[in-house]
């Protein structure tokens, strides 16, 4: 018995111990969610800040007894409209108010031609029903119209919802116009509430944030360059296995940058003037930066594969010294070059300030270098020719070992999804040809074994 | 007096011409859309469905007066709830379901103890409003995990809307628990309508999207290699101009795939058994595949610019015709292998059968020809060495062509955003030393102007 009661206490005690580091676990991640941008804690109170405030139209008496029951979709406005940005909020709010004015006035008009209908013989319930069921549906499928989801999404969402809620209604509520004006002036209200409290408290301009994504992208990429040109090319470099270097990973983040890209122009565009931002300022330009930054990190990242294999290789002694320095100090030159450039054009981006025109005159040193490199090179046309095929063959082989590593991930989820074995009974049996040494291709011997 | 009448009957002719011309050209998109895929015709018209028998619920009496205003909730639930693919409708379904049931409780605790408080002298009016302060911050600021954010953050919208809407509705309504139990009700009605319309009349599957996305993949990588091996390997090849032909392109359509799949992979989770597909099929094994199909676009990148670039220069007649025809025909092997695992892997995963063994030793067969490849350009040490500074020299001489473009790229930016001139009088004055053919580095040189 005393055993029993112990065991439990014991088992008592380690859940507790369990829900302690738990909960230690999760107040560690939220202090550095909260740490890593504060204005994360800013907007959590703008949300409570701005549904404190739409709870004070109703409590106050009189504001209450002028809209009724309608004050609830002040407060539902604002949980759905108010977003981290400005240029979102502005958005869904824009969205929001002229989708309610455009649909009411629809349902009001296919209220009245119910009525009419009634007068027909068909009932208005009837009616109704077929205009929801057809508005709707032509709305829903405006939806996948690519120019109206990116920018318009939202609204006609909004529209579908107040079209079907007042026209439903109608059949019931005497006072439709009243009820249409309540709910329209409501919704006002809940805009202005959370615009006020986006635009003033402590704002976060989706432009800012293209902005800075911009730069940063260009700061990452001139890192890469200056670490190839450090870790690479330098004097007495080349030994040390290179993975894992930071220069190796900052450039990655480029690659995944398009969406968070795409959805902060979409709502710049929506931002009035402010700060160093016109009311036209040319965001679609920053979406093409965006595209030739993920493209040249695309390419740093066929590179950065190819040196963390050969530094990882012993290569003999290099059998015409001359030439192999040469080609070095030039490698080093380009990437000191390009790392230059990506950090003046980085600056003048962040600053605002037209480049230095000095830098497009480091890119045709670049250029040139490379050039040069190619023609020195070409002075021996053997290799040129072997350079070509080398080069080629080399990405190839890259290649190569990507595929593989995608069979490999086939395999494990042909196991985990349990995959059906192939119908026929005949089992492929592999022959190991390659033993014999031979590089030809191989043949599919498929060898059938009676079971 | 007739000239005006006639000009402006000219205006007005080619005012509705363009007007018809518009409509005629949007009349074409919408066409084009509903026949790239059918499925949004149906999905539009099951959203029409649905709201149309949400709106019996609200036209047949007794329904309507068992539970009153809240009827409208349906309405609203079935619009925001109802979604493309089933999982999505499951998921912000069952989010929306719980929230509401859990918010509801704690309005309704809180409103217990704003009574409490107005014992005590604070206003109910003043504790509600902090209230719904200090939940919808907190809440609000949940959203900001990412592993909550992924699953739950509709769920959590809808915990803020519940709670606020009841919290503050309890400072007037009397029978908050009926009303709170009505709301509930009705939208249980909503999300019930939305997932039988979406389960049962031609459902679209999440977890059948990341399965075609899967094999679409491997097969549009199967593609190029297959290109590779005919168009640049062959035996009559490598003059024709490669741009724009169709294996260059195919993949590059893998490397945007990411968002998709992600969404897609995050409703597919939610999905029932259904089809092929078990309850707890692996996911994010599809996610990693798709990492890893990613990667190897990257790749193919990488050679396809090459491969490109080389076309379009002449080079000087083979000089040693022996090596570059072995390394061609080894490169074509290797293509050729990785086409072939390509495919098969394609149709394991689109059949869910076992990839068959035979594959990972076609794998192998590819992996020994870059061996191979390797050894032999290893026997002339003196080549090894050019072809290991020749690769990183080409595809160093690739990115500065890519920084080139991204500096015109900020230049254009620099004019459309009227960035301002560097702040000092100096001028940056280019002096072009490179005309000297110097190929060193390239000094900073800047002369001061008097101005």
């Amino acid at each position: 018995m005393v055993g029993v009661i112990a065991s439990c206490g014991l088992l008592l005690h380690s859940l507790l111990a369990g829900l302690g580091r738990r909960a230690a676990g999760f107040a560690r991640k939220v202090g550095e969610i909260a740490r890593e941008d504060p204005r994360r804690v800013v907007h959590s109170l703008k949300v409570g800040l701005a549904l404190a405030l739409v709870s004070v139209v109703y409590f106050v008496t009189p504001l209450f007894n002028s809209l009724g029951d309608s004050t609830m979709w002040a407060v539902l406005t604002v949980v759905v409209v108010m977003e981290y940005t400005v240029g979102a909020t502005l958005s869904k709010g824009l969205n929001r108010g002229f989708a309610t004015l455009v649909a009411a006035c629809i349902a009001v008009g296919a209220h009245k031609l119910a009525e009419l209908a009634e007068r027909f013989g068909v009932g208005e319930a009837i009616s109704l029903a077929v205009f929801v069921f057809f508005i709707a549906s032509a709305a829903t499928f405006l939806r996948f119209i690519p120019e109206i989801k990116a920018k318009y999404d939202y609204g006609v969402t909004i529209f579908i919802l107040t079209f079907s809620l007042v026209a439903v209604s109608s059949y019931r509520v005497e006072e439709l116009i009243k009820l249409a004006h309540d709910r329209f002036y409501t919704i006002i209200v809940g805009v202005l509430i959370c615009l006020l409290t986006t635009v003033f408290v402590f704002p976060v301009w989706a432009g800012e944030g293209v902005h800075k994504l911009a730069f940063g992208n260009l700061d990452k990429l001139a890192q890469f360059f200056e670490g190839m040109e450090s870790e690479c090319f330098g004097e007495n470099t080349g030994t040390d296995n290179l993975e894992g270097k930071d220069f190796l990973e900052e450039y990655k983040s480029v690659l995944n940058s398009k969406a968070t890209e795409d959805a902060l122009c979409t709502f710049a565009k929506w931002e009035p003037r402010h700060g160093k931002f016109r009311f036209r300022h040319p965001w679609s330009q920053y979406q093409k930066l965006g595209t030739l930054c993920r493209q040249c990190a695309s390419s740093m990242e066929a590179l950065a594969s190819y040196v963390i294999t050969t530094t990882k290789t012993q290569y003999p002694a290099a059998a015409s010294p001359d030439l192999s320095s040469k080609v070095r100090k030039t490698c080093g030159e380009m990437s000191s070059h390009c790392a230059k450039v990506l950090r003046q054009l980085a600056t003048a981006t962040e600053t605002m300030t037209v480049p230095p025109p000095a830098n497009l005159l480091t890119v045709s040193a670049a250029m040139k270098a490379a050039e040069c490199l190619r023609s020195e090179l070409a002075e021996n046309a053997a290799i040129l020719q072997v350079m070509h095929v080398a080069v080629t063959a080399s990405l190839l082989a890259d290649l190569v070992a990507q595929v593989k590593e995608i069979a490999e991930c086939v395999d494990v989820l042909a196991r985990h999804a349990h995959f059906k074995k192939p119908k026929d009974a005949r089992r492929d049996v592999a022959v190991d040809i390659l033993s014999r040494g031979r590089s030809g291709p191989l043949p599919d011997v498929v060898i059938q074994c009676a079971e």
